[in-house]
């Protein structure tokens, strides 16, 4: 008797090899292939996984999901990790994780498995939100199963797997690194990238022009938020109006990659404790952050922008670590809506190879309001309270400076008495 | 050849069998105990492991770097996990480990080896201090290998293995919980105690009196500290001073222990996500941690303590979970180091049936000296400034609840426009 | 044509001649006296202030809401000021501050007044919630006034005042100490305390009975948490059984009292940049908030326990400050109530001579119920997995070890070429 | 006889009318110029305070302290206020405090003058900085003086003063907006840009070139950092080096001008609690503080990358508020200064029409080390260790979900029994 699998398929090679290798172990394999918006023939792999032995096969549309219910909360919670990587990748990951549970529950599958390697992140994260969604899941890395690595020691095995199988391979030659691609980013990875000091050619990029090939006039628009989410993107040379979320990024993403927007190389942190150099390109993202941090400091109070930015890390790392689905991210992720309530506004913004130049901005929350100003709130103290603010700030740093002056030159205190 | 490995040894049933069992699989065993001021007889121990096979044995006194070199630096940062435990058995490990690690390189061992199991904390704190130590060491832990674990399930395969083999054993009947004591503290856990709402006996407590049975009298000591480091207690009763820091430590356990100071009882977070409860008796440590806090108070700057503050629950949480030979430990240790610069003066303490009570203090470094007073240093500002002061911190609310004010009543903002 | 002003008077010599010197600046006042549980007599307050020339008086009893809507949330956040302050004085004036601005409203009054001077953190408190609640609101402090400055330098002075306009005045001898007193605890600073090394005398406490006169038998109860919050106290010697938030708490310092609960010694440091020696007795609020940790330890998840005390420490820094109506604090206060969700279970208490210990506790949150048990969740790992998780977390320090290792020897890189 | 005042001196209208009222109020007035590489005739503002009747005139040259004590450290901790701000002005303000105390003390005055008005920054900064420096000195700040301002409301009572009393006054035409200059940047607020929607023209830039000017081709550099202080920067294009601070970031700032490297446009909060918009030009400390960050990434540990982290919005703030003369500062730089130790190493950097873009980096700490490799430590767990890693770090979220799970559906816990 099979049991059920689900298995997250990409059409790709070690996926193929993968679904073939656990049907011949005795499974039943449900093939599920997610569309997170990256460049792929979908009906094509369903057709694949289909000849190779899939007992059924779903692809999912998760593009809005994505975009919607991960990218946006990351921006309204400025979620970049180590002050860079806007986590295109780690996004994506509980949300294809999510929905491969959603499948195994059912067509009653016990069992989930994935192609994602023993080095990686993707692996943690997948494995975590299986676990963190159903905790009696049973999950299959072949990746990291003794009796798989001892067949398949590397694309040579696989390629002859394939073959001996009559599993059907591209042609398309590999990269000297390896990518993922979502809506949100391409990343590159790996191979040459290895070397932290090789520089990538600008050939490497897929998802965003080159600066120098970017078009010689700016592309000028407004950004619209509410809650910290964005609402409506107008483009203000030619009034073209998104409000729709996925019509909107996927908009906001066409005029990023236009002007050579959010390509970014870095050394990063694995959670696993190994460095790694990734390569990646984030137009529409990238162009989002800025905007929504630009519109917090018109609209946030100081004190309340401090603490959230004191959360923000821990925010991106868990997100980067995969713990999307766990007690702690539910927690932040209710602090960091809460402090979005005024949030509120537009920005002006200029799209310039590479730059996102930020014009101007305005927002109901602002302090620069005139019915404010004509309450006299935001003047609402002379300059003689200016001396006593001063004054008593100084109070702590006047006596550290006297008691530190008066000791030096008096005897130390020591056990003897 | 037999490969060397130095073993982790308490002379207990555990450590004697993976002792005989190491040699059984072709090692040479170095037995090491570590006498961290448990109550054992080291000699007997010592007998013990030769009678077993080790090639050698060594008994090394850590109880002064314990107390100076672990305790104290712990005291300065004010290191307590998850706000109430002090870490006794966390601070011992690394210190162990240590050693081990010396006597390793001192007779050519490749390998260490514990008795530690694979729910716990301890195996964590081990083996992270050897790979930090030394990052081309091997672990050798039975508790986690299949070829040990699959002939000892259990306390009876050890008793037989021991049998069978001419190890000898105590004839002492263990308790129902275990127990794991050093010269800062005594934890007790898991049997009987697993049960959380589990009320411990009074039998159970070894290391304080009781507070029904302790004296009905106050003892009244001075405690001093240089540098955020305890250099000097002093009985107020009869006199008796200790400056040395393991004799002021033991003397402090000694007034601890008399006077009921440092049982406390929780249930704790592990480092392997288990939640765990243990009940801890710390008698010296809870009058040092007291009375350090104290002097704070009095001598330290108050934005340097919140700075402080905020490293402190991630380096008792490091201290936890294993981490002394790290990078981040050394820089919150540089860090806490620094803060403790003027943390100098004595405190005054009454010890009473559980009680620290602070009864006082001074410090070159109060801001109460009365040199300052009369540079009318504390009291430089009017009571004119402390109205500025007010009106200015007020700016921010008053404009705060001006615009929610005037933002109710008004329509929200949407996309559309 | 008088303008009104809401007085918040005490019944003392200070507020007494502030209403009347009010009065003669011209104002129309409006005596407020808050009971927020002092040991006074209000009716007698209330008809001095007539007597004096208040043009009405209103007594508000606000015990209740001090309990529920500031003390509560204050024992949900763990807000403890300095590690050791439990805020007694600092929750009660936002709620002072809260009824008398709207008792302002009520009267058409355009200005309030309070009696505390220009050295504290009271008058902090007070003005920030005054501004924070309406930002037009007029302010009259006399103590930091030139024209009441300038006529009154001391008590002499409102002493020869009271006399002179016919102010009665009540011949007990002041203490040589300053006192504030509220249901949740009474404060006792300033005069002889000022030596920070002046043991206060066992007649200074008022609130609690000294650990040598407490009974000699300990008190057991039994406390329920809901969400955070207390919902239940048993006395499990007598039965008795109070589940209101006044009876509960108001019972919960009669056990405190009794029992020697509370009382705390430190130098704190002021938000005027002041250091300031506080004896507190807090004998209710002492037990609440150690069996509000504990029950936490077995109910929250460990990585939301770690966010949320990120949190507390500057959660109890606002209401120290002054800051409770405020954005911030709006955020924190969200941010802590989502925290609070599953903090729900029994705490087991044993009060004796000064110590609130913990015997037990049970929580439907527990990680150590018997369901999760047979579904093998806690164990649902075995001991090779711990291996693993090991060596990939030493992964980082073994590199970290190696490439300092490797560095040491070689030469420096500068910047010369 | 008159008291000795150092007034801090610009050549400008308001400090020129000080200097003759502090004078004719009977003060000896020396006259401080600080050269913080401002475009300014040092010279001719020397000549001119001598002619309006100062004491005595000194011009000091802070630009390479302002480059090596305050600018380099502020790299070291990615000190950047609200994300954006490089605090360009902020750093020499406490520098120029430092010098002018320096002077007081040298000419025996004990008073210090400066313009800057009640509603800046610019006074706490400089006040904050006087009296951590000198807890006696007296502050006159004339802004802020009743006899000062009702004789002076604005521009035109400071021109009439001037030409009444013969001070020269220079004929250019004030901008609609003001300007702080320095080595580091120049920012530009107030007068048309407080309305935070206009958008700034291009002619209001002076120390960048517009990104549509800026040159066709990128220039190549490549910049070397030890202990994460910039020692050496290349231009890879025409090699020219440059290694000594001052003339190191000199170079950097006219690469990045060319290359309109540096332009901000924020709205930020004020330490008095206005919100304030600001648009600042900042070329080289924006190439510097990115390839930090870059290098950081390579050769920091993750654990302490993320400890320091935690501290930089504090170091920032600290800077920004004026507390560069404080002990938390000293805390604060000495944490962040153990943190530097290995970050070492080069960047290789593109600058293009406002992009730096990093191009690749090595360093001898980083992981990639081929020695390193060899050792196989950044490879030193295989694919079973990821598997236990994940099961453990599960385990909590398993927990979680089974307890979530297994409490809905049954009843919830109350008050009564």
């Amino acid at each position: 008797m099979a049991s059920k699998v689900v298995l997250a398929y990409s059409g790709g090679l070690d996926t193929s090899v993968i679904l073939h290798w656990l049907k011949a172990q005795g499974h039943e394999v449900f093939a599920y292939v997610a569309n997170v918006g990256q460049d792929e023939d979908f009906e094509a792999a369903a057709k694949l996984a289909r000849q190779i032995g899939a007992a059924d096969v779903r692809v999912v549309d998760l593009r809005e999901a994505l975009v919607r219910d991960f990218l946006f909360p990351a921006i309204q919670g400025n979620a970049v990790y180590e002050s860079r990587y806007l986590l295109g990748t780690a996004l994506a990951r509980p949300l294809i994780a999510q929905h491969q549970m959603a499948l195994a529950e059912e067509v009653g599958a016990r069992a989930v498995s994935h192609g994602a390697t023993g080095k990686g992140n993707d692996q943690v994260r997948f494995e975590l939100a299986y676990y963190g969604l159903d905790p009696t899941i049973e999950v299959i890395a072949p990746w990291k199963m003794e009796t798989f690595l001892s067949q398949f020691q590397g694309r040579t095995d696989l390629l002859a797997y394939a073959r001996d199988h009559g599993i059907p391979t591209t042609a398309s030659p590999s990269k000297p690194y390896s990518e993922d691609e979502n809506l949100i980013h391409v990343s590159h990875e790996a191979g040459v990238l290895e070397d932290p000091a090789f520089e990538p050619p600008q050939s490497l990029y897929s998802m965003t022009r080159s600066p120098f090939e970017a078009p010689d006039r700016e592309t000028r628009i407004n950004l619209r938020y509410k809650d910290g989410v964005p609402i409506r993107v107008e483009n203000l040379d030619d009034g073209r109006v998104e409000t729709a979320p996925l019509a909107l990024f996927i908009y906001l993403n066409d005029l990023g990659r236009e002007n050579a927007i959010g390509r970014i190389d870095i050394v990063e942190n694995r959670f696993v404790g190994i460095k790694s150099r990734g390569v990646y390109e984030t137009p529409g993202a990238t162009i989002l952050h800025a905007a929504h941090r630009d519109i917090e400091g018109i609209a946030m109070d100081r004190e309340v922008l401090r603490l959230r930015n004191m959360l923000s890390p821990k925010f991106a790392e868990l997100i980067y670590n995969g713990f999307w689905f766990s007690p702690e991210m539910d927690f932040l992720r209710a602090a960091i809506h809460t402090s979005q309530d005024v949030v509120d506004g537009d920005v002006k913004i200029a799209l310039y190879k590479g730059n996102v130049t930020i014009l101007g901005r305005s927002s109901p929350s602002s302090l620069y309001d005139p019915a404010l100003a004509s309450m006299d709130i935001a003047g609402g103290y002379d300059q003689k309270d200016a001396e006593g603010f001063i004054r008593v700030h100084a109070v702590r740093l006047r006596a550290h400076h006297a008691i530190i002056k008066s000791r030096s030159g008096s005897g130390e205190m020591d056990a003897a008495e």
